[in-house]
């Protein structure tokens, strides 16, 4: 299985209703395989939809590679011309980012040294 | 953390534009809570969308008693009334899942029996 380190940075993505998914998916491949956690934000049900496609393509491409995404939406209250809008906020990561932080911690505690 | 035991069951929920998205995120959190995996299908863009606000809103119904989820989406050929449609399905599992996995499979190798 590929590990995929973290670098801590997050990439921000703004989905639109036009906007196409299979680039969408390419640039979130892109920064995942870099190690950069991605934030995808959607504000509409079309948008919505665009971005979920996107995911759900990008699995594809980082799949074969042994990158397993997951997604969390989340609610975000966003300012967009004056006005308050909610948009739906997707954090994509590897699916074995929690892992790999359990399983270290894990490790951590058998590395209790032995005198 | 409550340590979800998954019983191998698989829900499913079928989720239209009309869908009040509070009561599939009751649903979704019942079946989590229950260990039940839960696929969520969804067809078209007000369907997608409901069915990623009814996973946000069932994230603050499970996260105060220590479960996080997850969603995976992806693309499934179905019929509808004899045409073919492309919908959504969102696989939604506990995030620790996979995690406690591969903890579980480190546990066993330093569970070695000492003689």
């Amino acid at each position: 299985m590929t590990h995929v380190q973290h670098t801590g940075e997050i990439g921000c993505l703004k989905v639109s209703s036009k906007s196409p998914p299979a680039s969408v998916a390419g640039a979130i491949a892109g920064m995942i395989k870099d190690g950069v956690a991605v934030d995808i934000q959607a504000v509409g049900a079309g948008a919505v939809n665009q971005a979920v496609k996107a995911i759900a393509i990008s699995r594809g491409f980082l799949s074969p590679i042994g990158i397993e995404i997951v997604c969390v939406p989340s609610f975000a209250d966003i300012v967009i011309d004056g006005e308050f809008r909610t948009a739906i906020r997707f954090a994509v990561e590897p699916r074995d980012a929690a892992a790999a932080a359990q399983v270290s911690a894990g490790a951590a505690a058998q590395e209790t040294p032995v005198e």
